[in-house]
């Protein structure tokens, strides 16, 4: 990022910018009944109790609406810093029993999480380090290839950045079988105990994949242990985004861009599914 | 909005904007259990299946998850284009029986409204011609309330912006009654007919407001008849924003913002609950 | 009931009761959409996310189907023994936030309570002892009330037996306005403390109204104490039915029968929906 | 069953042979989270909103409750003759797509389903013509074997009875894989058209069976074409019942008993969980 400017930025200037034309590249995934996801939480569905023909008013109109139940962790998702904790504590020292009372976190629940307006960075790692169509399932992602990744791109990880890693398993989300994207049997790519610690010693906001569990899953290994979110959530205070779509950014070469966050404010709530966007100059 | 520069803006010059201190105003409203929406619409319901202390792993670690069912209509939502059909047509001629075949909405859907990354204009109509902390109940907006706001605060409407039109109701999401908000025997303000009209004759993208029914409802006639949906939705392919919290905004005094609203890609589906926001230089 | 007959009946001779005509009153409330229910528990919805027309197989055949989202608390339902606790216990001394460990209770939920197919008997209170049409609105139903109707219908209540008691109040189920059923201002007939006591007295196995409470709400006094479900739930396990429609047994005149009442087996969840019969002989 | 006695069963008969001990069988699975079901309906899913602990009133009492989600064709269930449709009509000629029509089947839908207490007759084919553990995997009954085991058992199926067939498919319901019930790719065993035409000839009420798909699926078919489906509820009016535990109620040589099914009034719904019994005398 370019050192910061000594006059502030107007309104005006900001809608000049967007004027010349910024792209907004748009990392979420649409939500399908059927899609890939975690079986440890509520399927996503839909349905439409009304359709238009079922009761049209005298003037000739009428409305169509919705259903939906699903998970928090479904689709294309923010975890709030209630999600996880580690020998009975959430982030900060929270009690996680009594932070749960009443069936709403009012601490640490994602109503808690402001939206999001930073920069964010891409680390492109397979395209750094790897085969670019992505790393093998399993893979851990060592903070020696973080790095790598960092410098092949030219993009340093700031305090405060939003830092999204690809590891192009997203390729697999519209598989024909569902559970391959889950990746059960195989263990899908991520970072794991020490990436996390890495992306915190850089004091980052918040961190994402293009994965359902952000962090690596060894073969067969389930999710037994999550590290990463140890590190991040309980230890760091740390936002992690999963889920991603980061094929698009990845394929346009946008390394770093403003990224744009906004979660719902589900009260109480571990999570809200999102649909992040990276905006990048003309 | 100033004269586009000729040269595109960089991403650098972006994110220097931002690290100058840009404010970003949060135009959603919690969603809470409990709280007023259209009894049309499924009720929002949140409830934790899991909570910590229910199973820890061997590692000390636990985590929490959520279930949730709602409309999409409740909370601070966008409107698809799919929600209203007008003798048996959505926007563009679309066959509405036919374009809800199959329990989604292919065409039309929330899945197909492109994230919005925009010029806004607040227009805080309470403001500039009536009583500053809100219109009477079942008040209609004119479009020369909409002019003489426009002139009073010295932000023009153009073509491509996204409007948000404050009635000053908004005031009364909290009301312990959660009736009141809704407006049922009172009716609520808002724009009519002509006040959609108005804002199709410029050209808007996206029209937004501090209610549940985004237009106005005149005392005790219910939802019976919703023209504005009709001329926005149906006849001029304008999206509808509803819900908002326009409060903090208005007494910040911010007319015209970096205006960006994501929607969630709930695919067929007539909307989607979103948390939009308001930027503005420092 | 009379005397136990000395030879066991036959499951032909049972199944000769059955060809002889009897006659099958249904205890249950159609579950629709925008039905009366206690705004505590999540509200009932049905959509069909398929009607016939959606995807036609090329065998000319199609299949619609539903989404359900409810509370368990809602319709004609009943109480497990898991759904009240008092001084943090629930019937027979269990820790009742231990209980709920989990997310379920493997004790005292839903799923524990058996398939009832026992003697029923029908308490029709304002037949016996006011305006046959039903009792005032949070009138409390004594003991002397509950005798008084036993000794004029020449019902003796007995051990093992399930009770219904009419109020009445089930006449205002299908008011257009449906917080009237709900009561919230009115309060709601129904037994008290005393006259839990005397059925706990009695032994019953289970006891009914056609109230959302089952017990006595004073006027204004919402659900802030319900000592009746104590004395039943907690201090009896006696289990409680709600919502029951009595008006058609009471206008046959029907006071006792063969009740069966087969609950969801829904695990570890506090109440299931039902729909309860009283066979009488023809 | 035997003749019909010439005088009427009293109430009083009724209650006696209750009082003699008669058996109940459960014929229902309970419902949990992650049991096995059609992939093709919303998945069973409950939750605690509120647990013993959350929110204790000032005289000492507590109460939990659920939310539940689910499809209507999952566990143990009923299909409403709504919920197939063939050539584009229901059973009767009714047109499948208007009897659609705002999202709720006024006409067969579930609600139109009067509850059942009727003669009930067990058909244990493995038991009778083959292994009885259980039949192979995507075998089909043909009426041969159906009239072998009725020959059998010497339980002749009569009009208006209800008639389960047991394959002993049942027997994998709790397997780990909960795919196995399903018989994706196995096929499971069942009745085919001819087999339908069979019991329809007989003039069966309803017919029920130990598997989710109740008819003989072959290896690898999927739910492409459902024959039994389509004779049974669009031909002739015949009700299925489906995923019925009949293990219990074979192992103790029930072949003839009382049902009893009690479907949820589900206004305008295409099938309900039930729980139904199998009486049998002592």
């Amino acid at each position: 990022m370019a050192p910061i400017s000594p006059a502030a930025t107007t309104t005006a200037a900001l809608l000049d910018a967007v004027a010349t034309g910024l792209v907004t590249h748009d990392l979420g995934r649409p939500l399908t009944v059927g899609m890939p996801q975690s079986p440890n939480h509520p399927q996503y569905w839909h349905a439409l109790p009304r359709r238009h023909g079922d009761a049209v008013r005298a003037d000739g109109g009428s409305a169509a609406n919705d259903i939906i139940t699903m998970g928090t962790h479904v689709g294309t998702h923010i975890d709030a810093l209630a999600h996880v904790s580690h020998d009975g504590r959430l982030f900060g020292g929270v009690d996680a029993v009594e932070a749960g009372r009443g069936g709403k976190f009012v601490d640490h629940g994602v109503h808690t999480v402001a939206p999001m307006v930073r920069r964010g960075v891409l680390l492109d790692v397979p395209a750094a380090v790897g085969d670019p169509a992505g790393l093998p399932a399993g893979h851990e992602i060592t903070p020696d290839e973080l790095a790598a990744t960092e410098q092949a791109q030219g993009t340093e990880v700031r305090a405060g950045d939003v830092v999204l890693i690809r590891s192009g398993w997203g390729r697999l989300f519209d598989d024909p079988d569902r559970t391959v994207y889950q990746g059960k049997d195989t263990g899908v790519p991520g970072i794991g105990e020490a990436g996390a610690r890495w992306l915190a010693d850089r004091g980052v906001h918040a961190a994402g994949a293009d994965t359902i569990a952000f962090e690596c899953l060894p073969p067969g290994a389930g999710h037994a242990v999550l590290p990463a979110h140890r590190v991040l959530l309980v230890e760091s205070g740390i936002y992690i985004i999963e889920t991603l779509n980061l094929e698009g950014v990845a394929a346009a070469g946008a390394h770093e861009f403003l990224f744009v966050l906004s979660p719902l404010p589900l009260f109480g709530a571990t999570g809200s599914p999102v649909r992040p966007l990276a905006v990048v100059g003309a």
